[in-house]
């Protein structure tokens, strides 16, 4: 079972950044597996009408973080060591889904794949591997 | 001599964006070579008064193409392919300092070296290497 | 229908690289799959018995080549322009399995997601992002 | 000053690679920086003449590993957790140069950047960023 419920991470994420990013929502917590989705305001476009870079890494920084909750339940020292994200496609579209899956989970990191798509979109706007440096346990 | 000045590259990017991004500054820019400024606000800061990880890596996005701008003047259609990012060292402080450099400017690709760093610190607090894809130059 | 056979992947291997990795063999061309499978050797190992980083990097690379390949057939002016491993597991085994499939196929990049394992092995050893560039096509 | 010399460096080399990669040989070992030079004999080629990604890769590995030895002495449980390489120009000449210098030595982490250049060149052949997990110190 997840350590760490959709509920909690939503509660968790509104209070820790007061509103903002208040767009975006937890929607599925699993052990190893959390997904995201961003309904997309006129801060998070580009001219054009994509939605921006920025706005998707943000997002996958933050389904990667989530997605280790779901295994260790909330741990505010883990921090963000690597993100590597590949932009595949134009992102165009009200709301986008992040979902990320734990690839590995060691003792001082964790890596997460992360695939960020248009809602109701078949083939991936973004992909992303996001590691995590975790708070050493002490014995 | 640079395509594109510090003094239109912060018009472009206070038109483009409308406030939003308000507070980051376009510092220098020499051919290859791009230099931002970000006052930190209230919504850059992560729970302990961390510059957040997304903020940084907006920033590197966004000096990775003003090093870009130096070299082709503005340049719409040019858009980030990757960007990968390591965090290296807590970001605090009022304002971060972004530099970017290119390390590669391709028919296809540009590839931009870029540090972060606390104004004033040595040390950066994060590192990055960003392509863009460029678009195709027809003969 | 691939582009490239298994058998014409061979050919090409071992007459390119001189029956060097020599061990190395194509299993599968699909379209957009390249499945490899390396027998590994004393040159292939780190001390202790694990199959080497460097070993997985260049097969990880060698598999991500020949997923295009069932796209585009044999195509010698497609380089590799950036690769990203984040190696998970030890790989400790006889033989190793590599899975190469396409994300983008694009005009002027290829991204290529690869999964290594020890053959027979449930989890990755190692997983990579390789960008390829591919040559231009004049019209 | 540095905790493992250019000549325990070549010593380790040859003795845990027994004879392969032979060719490569530690230049300089000061604290935070290693330099290798690699021959190139016609294993290291591609057709065409390039010196190859894959010998590249293995290269930026063993130069980054080096670095930290520079700092921690020989110390064989390091091993590397993620390498991104970006091919920047092609590589043809009988030796290039590796240069790795420390970004990061952290408790879990350690993050080197690499350069490769063709001997004597200006411009970087590649350029990678190589993290490697350090054994954790018990109190």
């Amino acid at each position: 079972m997840t350590k760490f419920t959709a509920e909690e991470a939503n509660t968790f994420l509104s209070t820790a950044f007061k509103g903002r990013g208040g767009q975006s929502q937890v929607m599925k917590m699993e052990p190893g597996l959390a997904v995201m989705r961003l309904e997309a305001d006129e801060t998070h476009l580009r001219p054009g009408g994509y939605i921006s870079g920025p706005t998707q890494m943000s997002l996958a920084d933050s389904v990667a973080y989530m997605a280790i909750m779901t295994l260790t339940g909330l741990e505010p020292m883990t921090v963000t060591s690597n993100l590597n994200i590949n932009f595949l496609r134009p992102c165009i579209g009200a709301a986008v889904i992040a979902e990320g899956r734990i690839m590995k989970m060691g003792q001082a990191l964790a890596v997460i794949e992360v695939d960020i798509r248009v809602e109701g979109a078949d083939k991936p706007s973004s992909h992303a591997i996001v590691t995590y440096a975790l708070p050493r346990k002490d014995a």
